[in-house]
Protein backbone atom coordinates (compact mmCIF):
# COMPACT_ATOMS: atom_id res chain seq x y z
CA UNK A 1 0.00 0.00 0.00
CA UNK A 2 1.77 3.29 -1.11
CA UNK A 3 1.60 6.08 1.05
CA UNK A 4 1.85 9.32 -1.06
CA UNK A 5 1.84 13.16 -0.10
CA UNK A 6 1.63 16.38 -1.64
CA UNK A 7 1.91 19.84 -1.15
CA UNK A 8 0.43 23.06 -2.59
CA UNK A 9 1.85 26.37 -1.66
CA UNK A 10 -0.39 29.09 -1.76
CA UNK A 11 1.53 32.55 -2.15
CA UNK A 12 0.68 36.25 -3.20
CA UNK A 13 -2.95 34.06 -4.80
CA UNK A 14 0.03 31.90 -7.21
CA UNK A 15 0.24 28.13 -6.50
CA UNK A 16 3.18 26.40 -7.08
CA UNK A 17 2.63 23.92 -9.29
CA UNK A 18 4.96 20.97 -11.53
CA UNK A 19 4.35 20.47 -14.75
CA UNK A 20 5.06 16.46 -15.38
CA UNK A 21 6.88 15.93 -19.10
CA UNK A 22 5.31 13.35 -20.01
CA UNK A 23 1.56 14.24 -20.48
CA UNK A 24 1.84 17.92 -19.85
CA UNK A 25 0.05 17.75 -16.35
CA UNK A 26 0.15 19.60 -13.46
CA UNK A 27 0.55 18.03 -10.14
CA UNK A 28 1.40 19.55 -6.53
CA UNK A 29 5.06 19.19 -5.60
CA UNK A 30 5.47 16.01 -3.59
CA UNK A 31 6.33 11.83 -3.24
CA UNK A 32 6.44 8.32 -1.60
CA UNK A 33 6.32 8.04 2.57
CA UNK A 34 9.53 6.69 3.67
CA UNK A 35 8.93 3.87 6.34
CA UNK A 36 8.62 5.22 10.12
CA UNK A 37 7.74 8.74 8.82
CA UNK A 38 4.67 10.46 9.65
CA UNK A 39 2.75 12.24 6.85
CA UNK A 40 3.77 15.82 8.07
CA UNK A 41 8.02 14.33 7.52
CA UNK A 42 6.87 13.26 3.92
CA UNK A 43 5.38 16.76 3.19
CA UNK A 44 8.22 18.76 4.17
CA UNK A 45 11.16 16.43 2.96
CA UNK A 46 9.34 15.86 -0.54
CA UNK A 47 8.38 19.27 -0.85
CA UNK A 48 12.02 20.46 -0.32
CA UNK A 49 13.40 17.68 -2.54
CA UNK A 50 11.58 18.97 -5.45
CA UNK A 51 11.62 22.65 -5.06
CA UNK A 52 15.03 23.63 -3.20
CA UNK A 53 12.25 25.84 -0.43
CA UNK A 54 11.15 24.69 2.50
CA UNK A 55 7.36 25.15 3.08
CA UNK A 56 5.82 27.07 6.52
CA UNK A 57 3.38 25.55 8.66
CA UNK A 58 2.24 22.77 6.09
CA UNK A 59 -1.30 22.04 7.46
CA UNK A 60 -3.22 18.83 5.92
CA UNK A 61 -6.66 19.46 3.50
CA UNK A 62 -7.54 16.08 2.25
CA UNK A 63 -6.59 12.13 2.54
CA UNK A 64 -7.89 10.27 -0.72
CA UNK A 65 -8.12 6.62 -1.40
CA UNK A 66 -7.31 5.95 -4.73
CA UNK A 67 -8.72 3.31 -6.63
CA UNK A 68 -7.02 2.25 -9.91
CA UNK A 69 -9.31 -0.21 -12.38
CA UNK A 70 -9.35 -2.06 -15.95
CA UNK A 71 -11.69 0.38 -18.00
CA UNK A 72 -14.77 -1.52 -16.95
CA UNK A 73 -14.19 -0.40 -13.43
CA UNK A 74 -14.64 -3.75 -12.14
CA UNK A 75 -11.26 -5.00 -11.89
CA UNK A 76 -8.77 -3.59 -9.28
CA UNK A 77 -5.45 -3.09 -9.78
CA UNK A 78 -3.93 -1.34 -7.28
CA UNK A 79 -5.10 1.33 -4.46
CA UNK A 80 -3.26 3.59 -2.46
CA UNK A 81 -3.62 6.46 -0.01
CA UNK A 82 -3.12 10.58 -0.99
CA UNK A 83 -2.44 12.93 1.66
CA UNK A 84 -2.72 16.60 0.32
CA UNK A 85 -1.26 19.76 2.46
CA UNK A 86 -1.04 23.49 2.24
CA UNK A 87 1.05 26.10 2.89
CA UNK A 88 0.61 29.61 2.61
CA UNK A 89 4.38 30.76 2.58
CA UNK A 90 8.06 29.00 1.81
CA UNK A 91 11.86 29.55 2.85
CA UNK A 92 13.90 30.01 -0.39
CA UNK A 93 13.19 30.45 -3.78
CA UNK A 94 12.09 27.06 -5.41
CA UNK A 95 14.26 25.63 -8.42
CA UNK A 96 12.54 26.24 -12.23
CA UNK A 97 13.66 23.17 -13.60
CA UNK A 98 13.82 19.49 -12.03
CA UNK A 99 14.39 16.16 -13.23
CA UNK A 100 10.51 15.93 -12.17
CA UNK A 101 9.60 18.10 -15.14
CA UNK A 102 9.44 22.40 -14.76
CA UNK A 103 8.02 24.14 -11.60
CA UNK A 104 5.71 27.32 -12.29
CA UNK A 105 3.89 30.40 -10.69
CA UNK A 106 0.27 30.23 -11.86
CA UNK A 107 -2.94 32.26 -10.15
CA UNK A 108 -4.74 30.15 -7.91
CA UNK A 109 -8.06 30.28 -10.47
CA UNK A 110 -5.92 28.38 -12.97
CA UNK A 111 -6.37 25.36 -10.84
CA UNK A 112 -9.81 25.23 -12.81
CA UNK A 113 -8.70 24.74 -16.32
CA UNK A 114 -4.91 23.61 -15.87
CA UNK A 115 -4.55 20.30 -17.42
CA UNK A 116 -4.24 17.78 -14.72
CA UNK A 117 -5.85 14.82 -13.72
CA UNK A 118 -9.58 15.30 -12.58
CA UNK A 119 -9.37 14.13 -8.98
CA UNK A 120 -6.47 16.49 -8.42
CA UNK A 121 -8.63 19.29 -9.63
CA UNK A 122 -11.23 18.27 -7.02
CA UNK A 123 -8.19 18.10 -4.57
CA UNK A 124 -6.66 21.41 -5.32
CA UNK A 125 -9.35 23.67 -5.70
CA UNK A 126 -10.73 22.23 -1.96
CA UNK A 127 -7.44 22.82 -0.58
CA UNK A 128 -7.18 26.52 -1.41
CA UNK A 129 -10.60 27.35 -1.07
CA UNK A 130 -12.52 25.62 1.70
CA UNK A 131 -12.21 25.42 5.53
CA UNK A 132 -11.35 21.83 6.83
CA UNK A 133 -10.48 18.19 5.52
CA UNK A 134 -11.79 16.89 2.86
CA UNK A 135 -12.29 12.77 2.52
CA UNK A 136 -12.81 10.72 -0.32
CA UNK A 137 -12.14 7.67 -3.07
CA UNK A 138 -11.29 8.47 -6.63
CA UNK A 139 -11.60 5.62 -9.10
CA UNK A 140 -8.98 5.77 -12.33
CA UNK A 141 -8.07 3.87 -15.34
CA UNK A 142 -4.96 2.45 -15.84
CA UNK A 143 -4.90 5.95 -18.28
CA UNK A 144 -5.46 7.83 -15.37
CA UNK A 145 -9.43 8.52 -16.80
CA UNK A 146 -11.80 9.08 -13.88
CA UNK A 147 -14.47 7.03 -13.63
CA UNK A 148 -15.63 8.02 -9.77
CA UNK A 149 -15.59 9.96 -6.97
CA UNK A 150 -17.31 9.96 -3.31
CA UNK A 151 -16.30 12.75 -1.48
CA UNK A 152 -16.96 13.46 2.47
CA UNK A 153 -15.65 17.04 4.83
CA UNK A 154 -15.29 18.47 7.73
CA UNK A 155 -14.34 21.08 9.78
CA UNK A 156 -13.34 21.73 13.37
CA UNK A 157 -15.77 22.53 15.29
CA UNK A 158 -18.86 21.88 13.36
CA UNK A 159 -21.36 20.30 15.04
CA UNK A 160 -19.64 20.80 18.09
CA UNK B 1 0.31 -1.43 4.95
CA UNK B 2 -2.52 -1.73 7.66
CA UNK B 3 -4.62 1.18 7.81
CA UNK B 4 -6.58 1.66 11.15
CA UNK B 5 -9.27 3.98 12.25
CA UNK B 6 -10.71 5.42 15.08
CA UNK B 7 -13.01 7.24 16.81
CA UNK B 8 -13.49 9.31 20.64
CA UNK B 9 -17.06 10.38 20.91
CA UNK B 10 -16.75 13.32 23.51
CA UNK B 11 -20.14 14.13 25.33
CA UNK B 12 -21.24 15.96 28.37
CA UNK B 13 -17.46 15.69 29.24
CA UNK B 14 -17.43 12.11 28.69
CA UNK B 15 -16.10 10.13 26.58
CA UNK B 16 -17.09 6.52 24.55
CA UNK B 17 -14.53 3.87 25.95
CA UNK B 18 -13.76 0.33 24.58
CA UNK B 19 -12.29 -1.52 27.29
CA UNK B 20 -10.44 -4.50 26.01
CA UNK B 21 -10.37 -7.94 27.86
CA UNK B 22 -6.73 -9.00 27.20
CA UNK B 23 -4.87 -6.18 28.90
CA UNK B 24 -7.97 -4.79 30.54
CA UNK B 25 -6.73 -1.58 28.25
CA UNK B 26 -9.09 1.38 26.75
CA UNK B 27 -9.29 1.54 23.38
CA UNK B 28 -11.60 4.13 21.20
CA UNK B 29 -13.91 2.19 19.05
CA UNK B 30 -12.61 1.62 15.49
CA UNK B 31 -11.04 -1.07 13.30
CA UNK B 32 -9.55 -1.53 9.85
CA UNK B 33 -10.36 -0.35 6.29
CA UNK B 34 -12.37 -2.16 3.86
CA UNK B 35 -10.68 -1.85 -0.06
CA UNK B 36 -11.92 1.09 -1.68
CA UNK B 37 -13.47 3.31 1.62
CA UNK B 38 -12.28 6.69 3.01
CA UNK B 39 -11.18 7.16 6.17
CA UNK B 40 -14.16 8.71 6.50
CA UNK B 41 -16.28 6.14 5.46
CA UNK B 42 -14.24 3.57 7.98
CA UNK B 43 -14.63 5.84 10.74
CA UNK B 44 -18.17 6.05 10.33
CA UNK B 45 -18.45 2.20 9.95
CA UNK B 46 -16.44 0.57 12.00
CA UNK B 47 -17.89 2.78 15.01
CA UNK B 48 -21.31 2.03 14.13
CA UNK B 49 -20.84 -1.57 14.21
CA UNK B 50 -18.78 -1.46 17.76
CA UNK B 51 -21.08 0.40 18.99
CA UNK B 52 -24.80 0.51 17.85
CA UNK B 53 -24.93 3.88 17.52
CA UNK B 54 -23.97 6.08 14.67
CA UNK B 55 -21.04 9.10 15.19
CA UNK B 56 -23.00 12.58 14.45
CA UNK B 57 -19.77 14.58 12.19
CA UNK B 58 -17.04 13.11 12.89
CA UNK B 59 -13.65 15.20 12.16
CA UNK B 60 -10.49 13.66 11.74
CA UNK B 61 -7.59 15.17 14.74
CA UNK B 62 -4.55 12.69 13.79
CA UNK B 63 -2.87 10.79 11.89
CA UNK B 64 -0.08 8.66 13.36
CA UNK B 65 2.51 6.20 11.66
CA UNK B 66 2.53 3.07 13.70
CA UNK B 67 5.91 1.20 14.07
CA UNK B 68 6.53 -2.04 15.90
CA UNK B 69 10.19 -3.33 16.27
CA UNK B 70 11.96 -6.08 18.39
CA UNK B 71 12.91 -5.21 21.97
CA UNK B 72 16.37 -3.43 20.86
CA UNK B 73 13.82 -1.26 18.76
CA UNK B 74 16.46 -2.39 15.78
CA UNK B 75 14.42 -4.45 13.46
CA UNK B 76 11.36 -3.29 12.01
CA UNK B 77 8.37 -6.19 12.45
CA UNK B 78 5.27 -3.98 11.41
CA UNK B 79 4.13 -0.87 10.24
CA UNK B 80 0.62 0.55 10.17
CA UNK B 81 -1.28 4.30 9.94
CA UNK B 82 -3.29 5.42 12.01
CA UNK B 83 -6.10 8.06 11.51
CA UNK B 84 -8.34 9.44 14.61
CA UNK B 85 -11.66 11.05 14.81
CA UNK B 86 -13.37 13.06 17.26
CA UNK B 87 -17.29 13.29 17.03
CA UNK B 88 -19.37 15.60 19.91
CA UNK B 89 -22.44 13.48 19.56
CA UNK B 90 -24.30 10.36 18.09
CA UNK B 91 -27.60 8.74 17.09
CA UNK B 92 -28.90 6.16 19.49
CA UNK B 93 -27.59 4.25 22.22
CA UNK B 94 -24.47 1.89 22.51
CA UNK B 95 -24.59 -1.32 22.93
CA UNK B 96 -23.07 -2.11 27.05
CA UNK B 97 -20.98 -4.92 26.11
CA UNK B 98 -19.92 -6.25 22.63
CA UNK B 99 -17.76 -9.14 21.17
CA UNK B 100 -14.84 -6.82 21.53
CA UNK B 101 -15.45 -6.05 25.23
CA UNK B 102 -17.30 -3.49 27.25
CA UNK B 103 -18.42 0.09 26.19
CA UNK B 104 -18.19 2.54 29.28
CA UNK B 105 -18.80 6.03 29.20
CA UNK B 106 -15.79 7.95 31.59
CA UNK B 107 -14.97 11.71 32.63
CA UNK B 108 -12.43 13.64 29.89
CA UNK B 109 -10.03 13.73 32.30
CA UNK B 110 -9.53 9.88 33.22
CA UNK B 111 -7.92 9.57 29.95
CA UNK B 112 -4.77 10.57 31.80
CA UNK B 113 -4.45 7.55 34.37
CA UNK B 114 -7.07 4.73 32.48
CA UNK B 115 -4.98 1.58 31.59
CA UNK B 116 -4.04 1.91 27.90
CA UNK B 117 -1.34 2.28 25.24
CA UNK B 118 1.11 5.45 25.93
CA UNK B 119 0.59 6.28 22.42
CA UNK B 120 -3.22 6.01 22.80
CA UNK B 121 -3.00 8.34 25.62
CA UNK B 122 -1.48 11.03 23.83
CA UNK B 123 -3.60 10.41 20.78
CA UNK B 124 -6.80 10.82 22.72
CA UNK B 125 -5.42 13.76 24.60
CA UNK B 126 -5.09 15.71 21.76
CA UNK B 127 -7.99 14.49 20.22
CA UNK B 128 -10.51 16.10 22.86
CA UNK B 129 -8.43 19.13 24.28
CA UNK B 130 -6.36 20.85 21.11
CA UNK B 131 -7.18 22.51 18.19
CA UNK B 132 -5.78 21.39 15.14
CA UNK B 133 -4.54 18.19 13.75
CA UNK B 134 -1.71 16.22 14.80
CA UNK B 135 1.11 14.24 12.94
CA UNK B 136 3.61 11.79 14.48
CA UNK B 137 5.28 8.27 14.47
CA UNK B 138 5.13 5.96 17.65
CA UNK B 139 7.77 3.10 18.31
CA UNK B 140 6.66 0.44 20.02
CA UNK B 141 7.97 -3.11 20.74
CA UNK B 142 5.78 -6.45 19.95
CA UNK B 143 4.57 -5.85 23.60
CA UNK B 144 3.15 -2.56 23.29
CA UNK B 145 5.73 -0.65 25.15
CA UNK B 146 6.63 2.74 23.84
CA UNK B 147 9.90 3.54 23.08
CA UNK B 148 9.95 6.60 21.35
CA UNK B 149 7.19 9.28 19.64
CA UNK B 150 7.86 11.86 17.48
CA UNK B 151 5.02 14.69 17.12
CA UNK B 152 3.87 17.41 14.93
CA UNK B 153 0.87 19.17 14.52
CA UNK B 154 -0.87 21.96 12.28
CA UNK B 155 -3.68 24.07 13.26
CA UNK B 156 -6.19 25.70 10.52
CA UNK B 157 -5.18 29.24 9.08
CA UNK B 158 -1.48 29.41 11.15
CA UNK B 159 0.83 31.40 9.65
CA UNK B 160 -2.01 32.93 6.59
Amino acid sequence: MQRIVNLLVVKDNHVLLLKKPRRGWYVAPGGKMDPGESIYETAVREFTEETGAKPVKPQLKGIYTMVITDESGESVKDEWMLHTFTAFDLDGTPFETTIEGVLEWHPVESLQTLPMAEGDRTNLLFAVSELGIQYGTFFYTEEFKLLREVIQKSVEGDGQ
